[in-house]
């Protein structure tokens, strides 16, 4: 990979990277053809495959996480997607190296999945290093997680402008997700809840979180299988918690439908 | 810095980055001049002079540390260096990011100054990125330093060659360091001890590990102001102890010499 990506950076090409971790979807698409969008049709768009084990907090769900490579292919190649980067694995045995981050990790998901950004920040500074972008497309799915990339690239000055493409949503307004496919039975139904309660959060601009996020919580938690692990309302920039939700603030939310963990977030 | 690198690698100049903390003397001359001969006439050397402070575990040690930058550059034109890059800072006020190791790290250097190789690891990732070189020099000098910044590039795929220049000493042996300028009157003398500590051991091949430590820490000692922070005897790969001291082995040494703390290393 590396290789090739020295090859691109001899003949000038501009190169954008899309890191996946397979089982793409429509949500995945949209990044791409942003991709695709960013560099024209001379420049090269690689998408990563790779579920990274050391990102996961719960091996359970290492397990149960979508694989589906050949039809990930399938959609790379429809969206003419010129590098599939799908790695058996980026790791040494002997593997002893980390990138940590001790501010915006320390809430929110850092909170509810130890080492999870670790993990992130570790293979994506590796795929930094492999693929060489110019630019590199993540989803605002992952809110926080767009927010510690966007923080490492700028404190470790790689030459990577972060680009994020927007949520896309079922009809009912679930987030698209690959973890969506384990939804089985009325867990499906069950699961707009989320988006529903971001809704709900846009009808009371300025209402004091500490109450709107108990009223939230119950609402999620009226469904039978719903239990919420965080609902927070932060400052868009450095996702410090707020006291009064204000239009321009954001809620981030995570429950578990089920067996399914699931994030979501919106601008209020 | 990072603008002229991406001028650099679109117009396809190989480029070596020799990473110092300025006060540069003999040592660092020959680790310029190996970096010259790496990329030839046609290459980009490149001299980065910062004292970061993140290294520094001892404040009095960062305070007292030489600065002479004047004199760096009259060096860096006789060496026909392409550019010096010192920088003011490297750091945002609000700076969360950190590359740690937590194997090469635990050990030596890594127990007598805390935080030091952190230090040391996050600010070449920085200048890596801000440089983009293909070549890096380090002096073996600092020997562990050597491992952990090569584990740094295996484990994180940077697409750059190290290269290790050996350590330059005085005649009377010892090793040349910035931090020499600081030993006055006869802690100069004393600072000797040291090289001739691993002359000793050179004659020791076959001793246990345990009983040449201690014969080689009162042979130090013996000078009125040194004070032993380690002497270890290692595997040069992997930095393990051993515990027979063999041809091939490397000793790795701290002391303080009065107020001023020396490292060294050599090969059996």
């Amino acid at each position: 990979m590396q290789r090739q990506a020295l090859g691109w950076r001899q003949a000038g090409s501009r190169v954008v990277l899309v890191p996946t971790m397979g089982a793409l979807h429509d949500g995945h698409r949209s990044l791409i053809s942003l991709a695709r969008k960013k560099v024209k049709k001379d420049g090269v768009v690689v998408v990563s495959i790779y579920v990274n084990p050391v990102q996961f907090n719960d091996p359970q769900d290492l397990d149960n996480y979508p694989r589906t490579l050949s039809l990930d292919k399938k959609i790379c190649r429809e969206e003419s997607v010129d590098i599939v980067f799908a790695p058996n694995n980026l790791y040494k045995k002997d593997e002893s190296v980390e990138v940590k981050e001790d501010n915006l990790t320390t809430r929110l998901e850092g909170v509810h999945r130890p080492g999870h950004f670790t993990g992130v920040m570790t293979v994506v500074a590796k795929l930094f290093n492999l693929v060489l972008p110019d630019f590199s497309v993540f989803g605002e799915k992952d809110f926080q997680q767009v927010a510690v990339i966007r923080r490492m690239v700028r404190d470790m000055n790689y030459p990577i402008s972060i680009l994020v493409g927007p949520t896309l949503r079922e009809v009912d307004g679930l987030a698209m997700s690959s973890r969506n496919v384990l939804l089985t039975g009325d867990l499906r139904g069950q699961a707009t809840v989320l988006s529903r309660a971001i809704e709900l959060s846009r009808q009371s601009i300025g209402s004091r979180s500490v109450y709107l996020k108990r009223r939230l919580r119950r609402f999620i938690e009226k469904q039978p299988d719903a239990q919420v692990d965080y609902i927070e309302f932060v400052d868009t920039i450095n996702l410090n918690p707020i006291k009064t939700v204000n239009k321009g603030s954001r809620i981030l939310l995570a429950a578990k439908i089920g067996p399914v963990r699931l994030i979501d977030n919106g601008l209020l």
